[in-house]
């Protein structure tokens, strides 16, 4: 990539000197959400102001549900307000909500300026912040509207894990299990035996995985900035995912419908021959390691998650593209980086991968 | 340049066939505003229909005060509800207003989707359709608002232009003598001797000024994207002539402020010992056989227009940045491509350049 990502213990302290030495700006507009806010961002614009770099916070009450065009446009016309210039940054200080609302203001004021992304969930940090994508939600669907814009430096404090509930620490490792799943099978052995440590938030743990991931993603991310190809094969897990979060109206967190989602994803590979059987129980078994839910809830049948499936961004011809495994740690590759897989198949597909068809012993 | 811009008389009626040839999308939104829309929508729309190839026409009320934030979200909307796809691509059909506006919606959607230019107006296809600048207005400033989306295809049809009022042809022809003033003197000689045919809306004498400014603004913006580098020599007669536009709060057009602007600044760097003498008159003689104003109007004087010159852009530490010819067809490069101009000195040099001085005879 083109763009530095520093992943230290203390780096939240660090930061005013980080930014002074790395990502120099005359002004800083710091953009975080009001929980962040207040544990963070008092003392980053104050160590700012001790490095002669003035800087302002902007704020938007925190949830997913602000992340709309709406708050966009109120941040952006607080930059306008301040007088911000084209040579100003926003500094995104704290999780995927954030990231991707302040990477977008940022993406659009004045045709772009640039943004230093400072994750501060174990989700963005493991995934949400490296990969340029910014972006709001619309009332019918998620991210619809928005931009790629790489930040011009990410900075991830470890440290800042451990105060947050276990649950958190648990949805973010479902995208760092993806990343091993698709590219590293050594990195997913690693995960398995970090999980207690991970899990725990041991800033050791945490600094080596956000690393690995960090550097899986960026590779990729780096030879297909804009998704035309090798880029979707971090989708793994995600149309499905995508699909239970849909179904659920978003009461599944994107964790737990990605870590589902990866295994009956690999369950389907297996049914189709494509991938190497046992993937979807070894897999099964990591994600279990950490707290992620593997099975489908029962309430939900094929035929709710179905007509999500049809409308995937990914349908072409009415042919669903999935991303295979053919084993752990490599990706499937046919003609595309996706597999097309006929409408008419997908239903009984669908229903024995999600092990509906009588007990299936491969998931777990 | 990525993309090509082809300019051919007749090439509005071969849209379709282009389109299906060169941009191929399985569904199009085409994006126009309410004047343009009824001359050329509905047979784009049929054409493409003819080729198999699905269109749907989206409008606004024609204007640059509809160049905002609200319509860019009505028709973001309405590729939404459409059910608009990554893979349908936007048709952008109109002038410079059309373009910016039609840009911002198709970069920001899904993050992104290509956008086709087909400038309708002169000055949309001597410059803004070409180096992929998109955005709206903001209530305190003009493209406040906006990403860099660079068209897939520029497509410009010359005949269209006799059509239009002579005075659109006219401001119009502003930025064509910019981009000979810059770095061709010999096309403003060209531009010299054709003016008559341009003004009189010949499709020839069109169409070559619009394929020489489109080479010359296109080999200048993909050596420069972001406006990082060189591409700030094509602010040539914009510093003086924005703040022209603001302190007339935009009743003077762009093409008049832009003209004026150039000779002020040619005028101004003359007095500086950059530019060569005679330069500014010149410049003045080929700008007023296109009828365009030289002079800034009486009523508006160097202390209302400094401020505007202050809050400038490229102010950087309080010094304005300026493009400054060394003669005509060439920029004077000093450390950067703009010079910075002390505040202090700017009042007494805007007075000289502007001729409030006494009499000058330099200009006309």
């Amino acid at each position: 990539m083109a763009y530095d990502v520093i992943v230290d213990p203390g780096a939240l302290e660090a930061l005013p000197d980080l930014l002074a030495r790395e990502a120099r700006r005359p002004r800083f507009a710091v953009i975080s959400d009001s929980n962040v806010a207040e544990l963070y961002a008092g003392e980053l614009v104050r160590g700012l102001a001790g490095q002669g770099l003035p800087a302002e916070i902007f704020t938007f009450p925190a949830g997913e549900a602000h992340k709309n065009r709406e708050w966009w446009g109120r941040l952006t016309d607080g930059l306008v307000e301040g007088g911000f210039g084209r040579d100003a940054g926003v500094v995104a200080l704290g999780g995927g909500v954030v990231g991707d609302l302040a990477g977008f203001v940022a993406a659009t004021y004045m045709r772009g300026i640039p943004v230093v992304q400072v994750p501060t969930t174990l989700v963005a940090m493991i995934d949400s912040s490296v990969g340029g994508k910014t972006g709001v939600d619309h009332p019918q669907g998620k991210n619809l509207v928005g931009a790629f814009h790489p930040p011009e430096l990410v900075v991830a404090d470890p440290r800042v894990i451990r105060t947050l509930p276990r649950a958190e620490r648990s949805q973010g490792m479902a995208e760092a299990v993806k990343h091993g799943a698709i590219l590293d099978e050594g990195y997913v052995t690693e995960l398995e035996e970090m999980a207690p440590a991970l899990l725990a938030g041991s800033e050791e743990a945490v600094g080596t995985a956000v690393r690995r991931s960090v550097e899986i993603k960026g590779d990729v991310v780096s030879r297909d900035e804009r998704e035309g190809g090798l880029r979707q094969i971090l989708n793994f897990g995600h149309t499905v995912g995508h699909a239970l979060e849909g179904v659920s109206d978003y009461s599944i967190p994107h964790g737990a419908a990605v870590s589902m989602g990866m295994v009956v994803e690999a369950r389907l590979g297996e049914e189709l021959g494509i991938t190497q059987e046992g993937t979807a129980r070894r897999l099964g078994r990591v994600l279990e390691g950490f707290g992620l839910p593997v099975t489908v809830p029962a309430g939900l049948s094929s035929s709710r998650i179905l007509p999500f499936l049809r409308s995937d961004k990914k349908v072409r011809d009415g042919r669903l593209g999935m991303v295979l495994l053919e084993r752990l740690g490599v990706v499937a590759r046919g003609r595309e980086w996706v597999h097309r897989i006929d409408g008419q198949r997908l239903e009984g597909l669908l229903n024995r991968a999600m092990g509906r068809n009588g007990p299936n012993p491969d998931l777990v």
